[in-house]
């Protein structure tokens, strides 16, 4: 039987307008911000049931089980909740060691210099090679 | 005469249809994510030209000098972007060691155990010395 008061934490949470949560993931381990998503009700009930990264993709507007494609799964080792309860944190273990869909560990790459963006942190896989 | 260059990284950037952007603040040494709050484009041109945080505060309708009030200034390191011009990570100082305002180090105090959020961070200083 499933307890009544089970997806109360979910009722917490300040939904927008669109029914979305803004979703930051970092790595576990080194701290580094790998990326930042959005989750619907959904997405963040079965992050926390399956233990990994599941995100609400508005471009394509369903569920997006990261790491399907890639294999890069971000397995969760902690969830968190802001003061405003308006922003969900995920401490993750990053398989493959790859966030972002450059090939980079995390989607955070460029760095404004001169008032210019640049690209400082290196690719570590081709793109073509990850997503076959 | 101002360079007609010097914009050209806000232009970048993908505003959201309110011209907003979120923005997370990372303690640039240790790497605790501190608190996301939402740029527009005078909020992020003014942190990039002072070096320290402003941010638009969504409730109020208006721009947010992080520390004004409290003292709790955050001190700008590096400004990045994710891949999708959509995100932007300030790695910051932060002074006081205080980012929420709750009294505690990061917004982030809340962690999910055993389907409640449970606050796991305790208070460094009552809000009510900070806000004075």
């Amino acid at each position: 039987m499933t307890d009544p008061q089970a997806s109360d934490w979910l009722d917490e949470i300040k939904w927008d307008d669109q029914g979305l949560v803004p979703a930051i993931a970092q790595d576990y381990q080194s701290g580094r911000i790998l990326m930042m998503a959005w989750m619907n009700r959904e997405a963040l009930a079965l992050t926390a049931s399956e233990g990994r990264a599941i995100y609400w993709s508005r471009s394509r507007g369903q569920l997006w089980r990261k790491g399907e494609t890639s294999g890069h799964v971000q397995k969760l080792h902690d969830l968190r909740l802001d003061c405003d309860a308006d922003v969900i944190l995920l401490k993750v273990e990053q398989l493959g060691g790859i966030a972002c869909h450059t090939g980079r560990e995390s989607c955070f790459y460029r760095s404004l210099d001169d008032s210019q963006w640049r690209a400082v942190d290196k690719v570590l896989k081709d793109p073509n090679e990850i997503y076959q």
